[in-house]
């Protein structure tokens, strides 16, 4: 998606640590002009899916997740709460993940009552690199007897394992930036 | 906002400790058809307002935040962060607010980058009850020098005094459900 790979040349900044910021028009800051171009690209990559919810993660996903739902009818859009999510009750699908980025484990939950077998979900999220959020939500699609309609994902570091890993299991994984390679000397190449 | 009072009625579930869950269409699964009603009935309150941003906090007003932003020419969304938020580096207004509800004093951050003294911001929350989010984010928007065009608040416990402490400040706030009283006896009434 070229409209995407410019906004990250143009806005993004690559800081030490193998971190991309995309905060000004993504995950801090919204551009909400430019969110719905991220909806319907996964509307036409994901159009034959019958997709009747939507399921991503907080904080990020969020966003995401609403200026997609528009595209699928307006489905409803649900998403994983992380931590000790007190304020969903115990009646939860959840999974424990190892997390990277923060060194700790983390806890993703998602009340049963939002998710069920008569469920074509596409899960979507912000950042894919090694997959631990993408890695629970599938585990809690699965838990729920969800169908997987695929995972559509904003910007994939195809260079880190997860996209691959998850792929490996026939999971439909589709990245709209799909970032090669990336450093604070050369900037970012993509992948064709 | 009568389509939102009957949705609070038909979908909101009472529990005990004062809580109302609404989380069957606005903070856990999201309704993204109705949204854009509640975004549209900020617009009718504030259309005076001249607002180029929208102040909001994470999660439950991202998705408010985002709604409404397209009918303010789609001006900037951005979401303040709770907690130790380490990925927004230290270049941040914050703010740290006890929290009642959670019982422990939390850390609210906003990056210096987004908010400035020549915005107008509309801050944006799915609650209001006792009003720690909604002081902290009054508070950044303060410290960044900007201009607070108001606060729209999607339900008020109109019986706690969060919302009037920040009316007695001069600040508009605009809440498009407020709550008289709630028991799980005698179910809601509303505010007149």
């Amino acid at each position: 998606m070229e409209a995407l790979q410019k906004l990250i040349v143009t806005k993004g900044r690559i800081l030490d640590g193998d971190i991309l910021k995309v905060d000004s028009f993504l995950n801090h800051q919204i551009d909400t002009a430019f969110l719905p171009e991220i909806g319907k690209e996964f509307k036409r990559r994901f159009a034959d899916c019958e997709v009747n919810k939507i399921l991503t993660i907080e904080a990020s996903g969020i966003a995401i997740g609403c200026a997609t739902s528009q595209f699928f009818n307006y489905c409803p859009v649900v998403f994983a709460k992380k931590g000790n999510a007190r304020n969903i009750g115990n009646d939860t699908y959840h999974v424990t993940e190892h997390s990277y980025t923060r060194n700790a484990d983390i806890t993703v939950s998602v009340s049963r009552q939002y998710l069920s077998k008569d469920d074509k979900v596409l899960i979507l999220d912000d950042f894919l690199a090694n997959g631990e959020a993408l890695n629970a939500l599938i585990s809690i699609a699965r838990q729920a007897g969800c169908q997987i309609a695929g995972c559509g994902i904003v910007i994939e570091k195809a260079y880190q394992q997860g996209g691959d890993r998850i792929r490996e299991q026939g999971i439909r994984v589709e990245s709209l930036a799909r970032i090669k390679s990336m450093s604070t000397e050369s900037g970012i190449e993509f992948c064709q």
